[in-house]
């Protein structure tokens, strides 16, 4: 029996992991769970799963959830903020916490359920892309497992089980290439938010889906990748792969390539992670060869999705703090382009603008990251306004 | 440095395997050759590589292989017919033995390899197809490793590598569908045997070339992955994936299927056998996926290629008794192909005729496998020369 802390168990990650906990009773058991607002969400959640530490955004939302559940079980703590988050990230009785925080919000938690020598199914990509060199050292000096949740993390790692990183010659990411790998770059200008956030491939926030569209958010899996599996940039490539089946692939030394594949359902990713090294029934359904037609693979356009190089570039600067910017301006311009007040095009705009004049600070600790990446937020957020 | 012998040097595994073994002369050593007859091929590999000892088809070659080499070192043994192969399969310091010999000859030298406690990287189809069960009660009583040479195989074994054997779902064996695949069956009862000779997508025999043409062999691999990796038929799978880059998959319980690709170079899956568990140089070049281009995967036509199902029936069989029968009128059937005394249409007629009529026999141990072997031979040459 695994016992488990679920953070942001409210969001896209948190609900198929307990899914795939609500198929495995007998494996897995939720001793915590963190989320935001979505109080009816949550409030079956503890009805259901019965953890023994809640966390909440704020302290109104606690109050009111507390109220919710004052017929529940007396003994259940209900926090929140972040003393609330880091209590569910370093329960004692918890041996592995998933980290499905989205944003930058997921860097702290994160963190603190390393120290505290939980392994980490991870799934919030800033921690990698905002703290990776960081972050990997502080996983090897705690000597805990790190389970990557992300599709095309999982994909490699899986691919590298039973293999030496001596062997590795490539790691090949793919990218679906996102709803405007097709669409002619005057086009590309005018898309709405709506049809950027339309039919994604995979279940996922807005915030990622967008990044989809980008490609941007490829770009953080390749920084993801870089330190994940430490790989320099050199021998990371993407390759677009419309129909989302090879979820990524290690090239090895012998010319030999394997490759993970699957439906786009990431309970697969999530049940790896749950069980590593066992596999387990995660509800999803088998692929059926004979019906799937073509998979196809080309390369990706670099032209008109400037911010997959971008990534590349951020990696040149080893401190990180080039990272930092990408992310924290991409967070920016993603943002105004939800809200409605840029088009499309200006998030590459934004944020290759923000990589090229932000100097990057010196950023050594958890600390100068976090402040570093409020300093660029706050920095782009008022360019780009002006 | 691994000492390995070599059964078969002189065909394509085994000079392919000689390829390898030039590239890594840190790591091999080749103390043991067995060929047939191509003595101008095994001249060159004997002073290139300086085994111990040598091994040839008979008498008259061993004699004429002894005056070529009579400048080279006195300390050479050559041998030949049954006493030679067993000496080189069975040499003290080979750790290593590549079986590569075609057909049923290389039966009993596998065996004694095994018997004498080496790890076996294995080519020949027959070992596993006519002995399966026996093969593998060997393999296990003497712990020896074995590392399968054949790329589908080796494709699934290397998808196995760090999971479990619990978690297998499904082997999903892919199949190039042959030359004939998209014929029409009128025009396949025509085709000559240069046009089934005709540009394979692997260099081969021309036993295996017909074999890939009519299915059988895909069918023979259903049923050394029945044995390999003691999985049912019934969760053995083929598929038809005419650009031979995805050499097979594994299905997991999870619904994640690893895939192993790469060129279709014999030596990706020789390396690895060699060098298991590390990864070498094989000579083999990166696949670039960007000039890829697609990748199809449809059904078997179990109509028109009825070997491939004859296999599974074969299967039904548990004593083993009817895969002999399948694989000995298979061997009968292509020699009257290849020396054109039937058509293409009759290898089917012929093979499933057998299965239909021989009464499988008791065969329990080595001795019992051959005979029987060389009965169904000799009565199904009878009544097709009838």
């Amino acid at each position: 029996m695994k016992r488990i802390a679920i953070l942001g168990s409210t969001g896209s990650i948190g609900v198929q992991t307990l899914d795939v906990v609500r198929r495995n009773p007998d494996l897995f058991r939720v001793e915590a769970l963190a989320a935001g607002s979505r109080l009816d969400l949550l409030e079956g959640q503890v009805r259901e799963f019965q953890p023994s530490v809640v966390s909440v955004a704020d302290e109104a939302i606690a109050r009111e959830l507390k109220q919710r559940l004052a017929d529940h079980s007396p003994s259940l703590w209900i926090g929140h903020s972040a003393e609330g988050l880091e209590r569910a990230a370093t329960l004692p009785i918890v041996s592995l916490v998933v980290g499905g925080l989205p944003g930058s919000a997921g860097l702290l938690p994160t963190f603190a359920a390393v120290n505290a020598g939980k392994d980490v199914a991870l799934a919030t990509k800033e921690v990698l892309v905002m703290a990776g060199s960081l972050f990997m050292e502080t996983v090897r000096r705690k000597g805990v497992k790190l389970l990557p949740v992300d599709s095309e993390q999982s994909a490699i790692f899986q691919c590298l089980e039973g293999n030496q990183h001596a062997a590795i010659r490539r790691l090949i990411l793919t990218a679906s290439g996102g709803p405007f790998r097709e669409m002619a770059p005057e086009e590309m200008a005018q898309v709405t938010v709506e049809r950027t956030l339309e039919h994604p491939r995979w279940k996922m926030g807005p915030k990622v889906t967008v990044d989809s569209a980008t490609l941007m958010n490829k770009g953080f899996e390749v920084i993801e990748a870089r330190w994940l599996f430490d790989v320099s940039a050199s021998r990371i490539e993407v390759v677009i792969h419309p129909q989302s089946i090879c979820h990524s692939m290690v090239e090895f030394e012998d010319g030999s390539i394997l490759a993970q594949l699957g439906a786009t359902d990431m309970r697969i990713p999530i049940s790896y992670a749950l069980a590593y090294p066992e596999r387990i029934d995660s509800g999803v359904a088998a692929i059926d060869f004979a019906h799937l037609g073509s998979l196809t693979f080309r390369k990706p356009d670099w032209d008109r999705f400037p911010l997959l190089r971008a990534a590349y570039s951020a990696l040149d600067d080893e401190t990180g703090a080039s990272s930092i910017i990408l992310n924290a301006a991409d967070e920016v311009a993603v943002e105004l382009f939800l809200s409605r007040r840029i088009g499309f095009m200006d998030i590459p705009r934004i944020v290759l603008d923000a990589l090229n004049s932000v100097p990057p600070a010196r950023v050594t600790n958890l600390e100068e990251i976090k402040q570093f990446h409020s300093d660029v937020v706050t920095r782009v957020q008022r360019n780009a306004v002006a």
